[in-house]
Formats: structure tokens, sequence, C-alpha cells
């Protein structure tokens, strides 16, 4: 057993500590805790000797920046602290990725900055899984996009894929030989089915409206950020604004959070655990393996 | 009969004449153009004489502006070919508008901003008309959210509403007493309905994703902008990125284009009428009263 925080905190000395490495880990563990593991600490499986440390400033409003040296999750951290000054300096900042790998979910770096009093919008393309709307061959990714603002009870974290399932969802229901629902995916043929295994692409989530959106990621992550077809990874985007340059946004935060709820509508915070929630002895087990493996390529660290 | 060159001409000359009041004029001529007249020079009936002229120039990267006392369409043209100079001067650059009342369609904006080499998005608020998705009553507008990037036949605009329908198909069909598909709306029990007349709540576009994506872009028109119940008009978001600074992108966003059309998708470019196309005797004289009413009160103008 091991607490969200002293792992967080291993894990962040065992990256070379610092206010990346920190985001870095809490973004890792906590997946873990929020039972997502497959964007959790596995993800230190890409982590090698050798890979260059992530640059730590950005320069101006908007950064282009190939991570193909970096070790994923710290190079979207540290993008993700760029921004968080430029915003400052400049009201507005962008930084875009290519060359990502696996770095788990998007919403740890837009609750950071929404923490922070900016307003994050983000965005992932991957290798082609989804179909376009009404089309019978993969062309995009599952494509998540971000939206993190406000602070305390009144932060909202928007953070979905725009298909109708992850490619995580696709491997446990291969494994577990479970149908999937229907309007899910389609098979070779262009043709709908429920069997994973048959699966040659997944479906826009609701329709249209997910394909335009996809297709919207796509062009921001894929094509302006430039990881569209590029095998050194994915891209990635972040925008930011300072909403200290807003005045009485939180009312209005704190008004349509309450108009919202109170019509029935779910107001999604992205996820967060405890610093004291507990891991259970197999994700420390897991975690201690690849502590042990980057401390031992970095004498000095992880101490 | 005319075409929709010279009454863009036309138009243009009584606001003003000018870049903002070319693109305003366009954007309006264009929608009667592609048969929506609910968003073209009808519009013109919220021109009084008295308001002020928008500014013209945006002063960083990113600004917050008032347009309750300009002319909305010319307010929105201003801000965009504002942020067109912004953006290319700092990389990247945004303004949120409040106090924009009726101002046509997003698309030709992005547009806009798109043709001279920049990757726009847009988005705008309005009153509550929506509901959350699962909710019983309307919280949102119906949020269009907007992208525009690259020249040619790769050109892309994405812009679409974030709700089933439109304010404009309601009244449509409550003019024609038609009943409304299954799945549109609901009434005031926040049950099920088809007909018009009993509509209290636009439901949105494909489920939950439609209502997080209506929420997002009430997150940044409605509060970040401040359009969210303000009594002088909605509020509107625009963001630039210079595409100049990204090499190569050209060819990513036609290989994309090719990928997804070839797989059966559709490639949205946002509306655009040859400068050629003839607009009938009805609209010449709509547009000509309009015409006569702003140039009455702007001796010297429209001649």
């Amino acid at each position: 057993m091991i607490s969200v925080a002293n792992a967080t905190a291993r894990l962040s000395a065992a990256l070379g500590d610092g206010d990346a490495a920190y985001l870095a880990a809490s973004a890792l563990v906590e997946a873990d805790a929020l039972g997502l593991p497959r964007f959790g600490i596995d993800m230190l499986t890409e982590w090698k000797p050798g890979l260059a440390a992530p640059e730590d400033g950005i320069n101006g409003p908007v950064e282009w920046r190939d991570c193909s040296d970096n070790f994923s999750p710290l190079a979207v951290a540290a993008a993700t602290l760029g921004i968080e000054r430029a915003a400052r300096e400049f009201g507005l900042a962008a930084v875009f990725l290519k060359g990502v790998k696996g770095f788990g979910r998007l919403a740890p770096f837009a609750r950071h900055l929404a923490d922070r009093g900016l307003l994050a919008i983000a965005g992932a393309e991957g290798p082609p899984f989804v179909a376009p709307y009404g089309g019978n061959r993969p062309v995009i990714g599952t494509n998540p996009i971000t939206l993190g603002f406000g602070t305390g009870d009144d932060r909202i974290v928007i953070d979905m894929a725009t298909s109708t399932a992850t490619m995580a969802d696709m491997k446990t229901a291969r494994l577990t030989g479970q149908p999937l629902g229907e309007g899910i995916a389609i098979n070779s043929q262009g043709e709908p089915t429920t069997v994973a295994s048959d699966v040659a692409a997944l479906l826009p989530r609701g329709g249209q409206i997910g394909s335009l959106m996809g297709l919207m990621v796509e062009v921001l992550a894929g094509v302006a950020a430039k990881g569209r077809g590029d095998r050194n990874g994915r891209g990635v985007f972040l925008i930011a604004v300072d909403a200290a340059r807003m005045n009485g946004v939180d009312r209005l935060l704190a008004e349509l959070r309450r108009d919202w709820i109170s019509a029935g509508g779910y107001w999604p915070r992205g996820g967060a655990v405890s610093p004291e929630m507990e891991l259970d002895a197999n994700f420390e087990n897991r975690l201690e393996a690849h502590i042990a493996r980057i401390t031992a390529s970095n004498p000095g660290e992880g101490k």
C-alpha cells in the first residue's frame, strides 16, 4: 500500500524532480488511482536512459516542438508549464507538439492550468482507428479534446474522446470476448460489427458531430502540430488564456454550473484523487520496479 | 437581379467602406445567396444611426471587447481583421467579444482568416434554448463552433451547431406546422415532443458529446467572453494562429483531405458563393431598402 502523495513524490524524484517531473508523476499515478491503468505508470515502460530533458521555457505566445527525444509525459508536462508562464506574460499562449508517444490523459494537464488561473484547451491525435461519419475506413485517431477552467468547486474539466470507444476499450473487449455495443465499430468491409476481433475502424461519437470534432482535433494536432503520419509519435496542442485578465468570470462560471446542474446536466471535473488515497500492493510493486529501472540508469536520482 | 459582387460592393459602401465593411457585407450577402436569409441582409434591421464604429486594431495577443455600441456584423468583421494582424505579429491571437447581437454565420469570418493563411477557431453562445444531455430545461444556446484552415481546394471550414436544430428551424416549423423529428426537443415537462409550439428546449446534437461541446463553447463565449446573461447581446470568441510559422502543413492538410474523402467522409468548406451568382429581385429590393435607410442617416455614404 502506498498513498497517492507518496507514490507521486517517489516517482517525481526518480524522474529528476522539478515541476515538470512532479506534474508528469502526478498525472500517471492519478490514472492508476482512477482505475485507468492503461494511462498510468505503465507509460514508464517508454522511459529510456539517454532521453533528452524537455525544454522548460516557451519563448513567445506560440511555439512548435518536436518531442521525439523526450519522455512523453515529461514533454507534455514541460509544455504545460511553459504555456502557463507564457499565457501569464502574453495573456494567451499555445504550444504544438509532435513526436509525442503515450503520455496518459490530457485532463490532469488541463486541470493544472485551470488551478493556476488559466483557461486551457488541449487535444491529441493518434494513429488512424476512427472512420469518418458515413465512411468505411479509419482515417483519424480517437482524438480527445479537453477544456479546463475555474478553481475549487466550480472548476470544469471536459475531457472526451471524439469516437464511440477508445483503443483501450477494444483491447479489453478482445481479451474478454465480450460483444461490443451496436454502433461502435465497423469491419474491414465497412459493415457494422459487434465482434472486437473483427473491428477495422471505430465510429465517431454521436455521428456527424463527433466526426467533425475529431476532424477539428486532427487539423489542430495532426496538421498544425504535424503529428499526422509521423512515425515518431502523435501530435498534441495546448492553448491557455490568462483568466486574471477577465474580471468577474468566477461568478459567471459559478452561475453556469448552478444552472447546468439544476437542469439535470453533468458537470465534469476531469477526475482527481485525494493525495491520501491508498494504492494497492500490486501498484506499489510495479511502481518500485519502474523506479528501480530508472534510478539504475540515473545514479543519484530517486533517493 | 443583382450579382453577389455588386450587392456586396453596394452594401459595403453603405456601411462606410473599408475592409471591415466589405467583410461584413460579404458575409451577409453570402448567407442570402446560400438560401439562409435568416443570417443574411435582414441583420441590417439592427443597424441604427449613431452606432459607434468598432475599433479596428488589436493591441496584443488577446483582447476583450464590449460591442454593445457597434453594429454587430461590423464588430465581428473588425475583430476578425484585428486578430488577422495580431496573429501575424505575435504568431497567435484571440479576441473575446460581448454585447454582440445578430451577426449572421461564423463561417465567412473563419474562412476569411483561412484564406489569409491563418488557422481560425471561433464560437458563439446565445440565449438559453438547449438543455444539457439528460436534463429537462434550457441552459445554453445552440452554440456553434467553427474551424477554418487552408487555402484553395484543400481549405476546410467546419461550422456546426452543438444542438439538434437551430432556432431558425424552430421558427420555420412553427410557421409551417410541420412536426419535428424525434429526439430534437422537449416540452416544459422535460418530455420529448415533435410539436414545434410545445418546444421548451432543444436537445444537444449527438447526445453527451454535443452537450459537452455546447458547454465548452459556453465556457469560452459565455464565461470567458462574458456573454452569459448579458442583456446587451451574446458572447463570441475568435482565435487565430499564423500558419506561416508551420512549414509543410499544406501537404499534411491536402493528404488529410484526400484520405478523408477517399474513406467516404464529408470535407466541409463552410459555404461560399461565386461573385457572379445572381440574386433575385426580391433580394435586390430588400437590399436597396436597407441601403436607402442607412445612407439617409449617413449623408455622403453609399454613393
